[in-house]
């Protein structure tokens, strides 16, 4: 039973099913995969699981919105697509596809350094456009990136902060994974590093070791908060002490994020970090949050400890994966849903309310969670 | 091995299995269905099981009875039918047949706005029977349903707060879920949107989209003080603020209750939120709990934390749906039973003694409660 | 590869298996099962497997020794057999069996109410045995009960005061749980009911019904502390204000214990209920456990938390299920054997030690423990 | 797809399968096992899993290094190997290919007094070699013992605390584990206790019983203290009043550790009892930690808390078991490469950085970890 509009798809968790089995294993496994013993990557979502949140009721919600402003320009959610490298690896139309459907959605989409469309490609679409930079061991590199993302309009630079280096991702290592031939980053010289073939090794990794400085300090935020007007944005703050000096470094605003628990595992799950890190940060940094959000509900605990907005990475490749751009712009539409639903029910009347609503935390016994919506209509 | 009396039913879990093998998929799952990742249904029953009272002895409990008052009438437990909506989707005889075994266990019945049964049939049953009120857009209407609530005799007003509008119920969406043709509300004019089948679409939530309103606020709760005499009650509060100034606009009663998990995914649980809503509502405002209770011990459970009785709704529909009239009489037998069991062997002489038991919170690794009375039996 | 000697019983857990492959299935049951949802039987093992004891070192345990004194009198272990009824149900010996082992093992028996084997059988053994007193409607029979205790040579009265009644065991209902023909109480007279089968009932419960008070009080732990010199013990308190008002009405011990699961359910679990309630008792009322213990490392977290011994039941069952006498000696052989090896490795070099070792609490995943040992053994 | 230089192992967890494949089932029990019901080796488990570290952002981690000094000496990761009894069960080589894999790694290998290899063999290797003590129930050979670990030119000397017998180890116990006739201690008179195959029993605690002192006390300490020059460190310390006293009594270092749960079931996690006892310790006495190290993360996590370094014994094991001197030299380059890998995405130069990260504890639901990085590769 299955609607055209809704490609049969009625949760994210659904958009995770129908990608995992368009993909191939091993390019499935570079998205879902974390990093180690995906500690963390299975914590993000048990964090959240865990937070409970104490609704309002009795206050007018019928005019309930989910529109927002995220660094200063209006939004439709408190949501913008993530920075995510290579998304023709899932789609041959790739970021050009995921770009339209956020542009229609209204929120806006994060192009990463290791984009495989060109970033001109992305902006003349016409929504926002957030660039997502990783500093280049070749610093003259990583300015002409900073200025090509002004000079193609994009509307903030989001400086990556917790990649000194890719961590040992082991689905990757075990597939020997490597890009395949026709699926390049169309910004950064890739030297053919990230697309040679090696057994017990993942040469996305051994390439953005190459490519990628791990000498960045607060001397490079400073270098880049000189070099462009642009808002600036540090994505892989979890500590309260990095983003009180992210602040007085004058950053626009932070992303709280383990990466999706690619990179350090063991790290703290985002959402247990971020109540430290909003307060930190003070009134003139804003904070965003990624790593585990899967539905409207897990924006709504984002909102309630202070992030003014998420990221989205994982869903959104999923619906590309799934059905290219009307399958990113259904992920979108169903998260949208899923936060009206979300504020509304919780007795707020847009993303600002959420704020302060008081949460509980309750560590849940664990269950499958995505397989659970399915139990029935299966039988 | 089954005696005629008790239909082969010893606990309420039993009732569920019963209830599960007579109805139709669909249906099954709109009575068991929660609102998204369904994890605030989950965390009502962990919420539960993580409790743990500490029962006194050596008091004299050889007259122990769970009789007491509900609204300031007599109760043959502090027990009332929650109000759900259609029970003519599980039985031909639906509320009627309910809100006679709720009389003649002697607790009050909650009949839905949404009821598939005449409101005056129930009344005529000769019960107490409380009427449930959803705010309508049309408040012509609204103020039409309070009145005829008072003309049929109901002895409470019950306004339910968490509904601006229906939350997704990703069963109901995946099965296209709509009413089938012989059921619908008796008292609200369905204008046969809940009966319209579509793909990926609850037919149930797109109707009571149309219906409900939205807008409800203190102003309309002060609206509905003045509308009538009848004792008011609100559904659906769980914060401490709801519940303090629930009690300034004197309101006599509260359900704190997140609608069985049906409304907000990731709302907290209700025995989880009574404590403070209890301390928040003061003496002069009577505080009910819903939202997870399965035995005699969750009851217990709920009066130990501060409330003065209890709503059950799911059980009573597995009643419904296993053996009519019968079935429910025969739930609220056995909850009546195991309520003296538990008041009996922690000390109370009647549910009043229960306020003030120490509890002691310690979260259960996850077992599948349901099946482990059965281990043997099925052996 | 099974030794005479040890009967191939290598833990508790062993002996558990070896009387569930003995014992027909509703016998089985009536063993293990607890009241309703079994939620406090299971959080007893949860209880006690999340909590951590550090151990102390350097200290010499070369003569470290089991040895204590329980009620006064000197015990091989701190471990007394728990007062469990019927016990010919598992082995035609029953009680008879049972007691020669705990005399030959050093540790006092518990003889019930309900035992199976007349009292002076089981006190001509030798050892020491305590008497259980469920406290009958008929009054007079209660204290016939107490001067029968005297007469024949027990050493102690332990007064049940956690069944006004005996709880709802699902298991036993479901399999219409009646006594055969061959096995009755020696000491109370039955009238037969406790044997007769009904489907949807437990005969045992029913007859308790018929037969115990629910009416005891502190005026009847007044009159009994009046009517003998034996020492008195009050089994089944969990409430702190309940052990300091044992205390005052010279109790001379306690025994913290949910019945193994078998009255309240939702009761806290007995090791959790433990530091309050011995701290309570003070240093004159001596304090005992019960309800969960199923090895030497569970002995010395009571012990830790203020015991000065534990009862055992269900796993004496289960060696008397398995092996008759042998089996039980195997049992307590196994257990002192485990609490000396956890004594010394705890660096304690008597059970007098252990009390104030730190402990740790940490809750911990669900595994199948009783499983764990075997897995390689089978493989 | 497997390269020759990795030997397909790309995680501890895959060394744990090949060596589980390797072994005959009852040595492998013999390396996995733990005592009782294996409760505290699960729990060293989740201990680790519970633990998250906040990383920071923003430092120059390009010359991050895992060298550090280990009781005073240059180490080129702060991990030592464990001593571990009898390795020439698991490879021809035994100790003889671990201590060379350990030196060309530049880790120090801790030589068990039940090393089945001569100790003066290993320290001709060349590396850094460390002597484990059991204190022998024959005093004069203990002596001789302290002198031989002088004389090969042991660098320090590692006196076990915890072991004042070898606890009941149910897996040996069910096998009826012996030494087979080509294995046993160089260093030790077995008298072939160890070697005598019993059924129900392990010859190896029963050899252990008859050798080692159970009478070890501080006086045995400050004997040892006054008979060597060389540093002395005391192993399985986790109570912080024996840390204090160990420091007064002028010992060196402490290893924090439960024996990998093979000694006290129900001891705390050695990592949970870590920062009391590195506080109790004070500047000068260093403190190990070893019990569930299984990646670069939990080295992190035991920094984090105050450990200098750590042991590591099963993994070392699995190694050598799967593939002799490679093996073990795989595991070290793995756990090298993974804790270089958490020191730079923590934010942390070189292990001394680590000491102060922030950590929050969240006890998971349980997964089986090493299951899961092979669920995609496998399909």
């Amino acid at each position: 039973m299955r609607s055209s509009g809704d490609l049969g798809l009625h949760s994210l968790d659904d958009a995770e099913r129908a990608a995992a089995a368009a993909l191939p294993p091993e390019v499935r496994d570079f998205v879902a995969g974390g990093s180690g013993r995906e500690t963390t990557l299975d914590a993000n979502r048990a964090a959240f699981d865990a937070l409970f949140v104490v609704p309002r009721v009795l206050r007018d919600v019928s005019g309930c919105t989910t529109a927002t402003t995220l660094l200063g320009r209006p939004a439709a959610l408190p949501v913008a697509a993530a920075p995510v490298a290579y998304q023709r690896l899932v789609h041959p139309e790739g970021e050009l596809a995921a770009v339209r459907a956020a542009a229609a959605a209204g929120v806006p989409f994060t192009a990463s350094t290791l984009s495989s469309v060109p970033l001109d490609a992305l902006t003349a679409v016409g929504g926002t456009v957030w660039f997502q930079l990783y500093w280049l061991r070749d610093e003259r590199r990583t300015v002409e990136l900073v200025r090509r993302a002004e000079d193609t309009g994009c509307a903030a630079l989001m400086l990556t902060v917790d990649v000194p280096w890719m961590a040992r991702r082991l689905r990757d290592v075990r597939n020997g994974f490597a890009l395949p031939d026709g699926v390049r980053a169309a910004e950064v010289d890739t030297g053919g590093a990230a697309h040679h073939r090696a057994a017990g090794a993942s040469s996305v990794a051994a390439h953005t070791g190459q490519a990628f400085s791990s000498g960045l300090t607060w001397a490079s935020v400073e270098r880049l908060r000189a070099l462009t007007r642009l808002p600036l944005v540090l994505k892989g703050v979890l500590a309260p002490e990095d983003a009180r000096r992210a602040a007085e470094f004058g950053v626009d605003a932070l992303v709280v994020s383990n990466h999706g628990g690619r990179q350090l595992d063991g790290a703290v799950p985002s959402i247990d970090a971020l109540p430290a890190v909003a307060d930190a940060a003070g009134p003139a940094c804003e904070v965003l949050l990624d790593s585990g959000v899967r539905s409207g509900t897990d924006v709504l605990r984002a909102l309630a400890l202070g992030a003014s907005g998420v990221l989205v990475g994982r869903p959104l490749v999923w619906g590309l994966a799934a059905a290219g751009e009307d399958g990113v712009r259904r992920v979108l539409d169903l998260l949208g849903g899923e936060l009206r639903d979300a504020l509304g029910l919780a007795g707020c009347h847009d993303p600002s309310d959420a704020r302060g609503l008081r949460t509980v935390s309750r560590q849940q016994p664990h269950r499958p969670a995505p397989e659970r919506g399915l139990s029935n209509a299966s039988a």
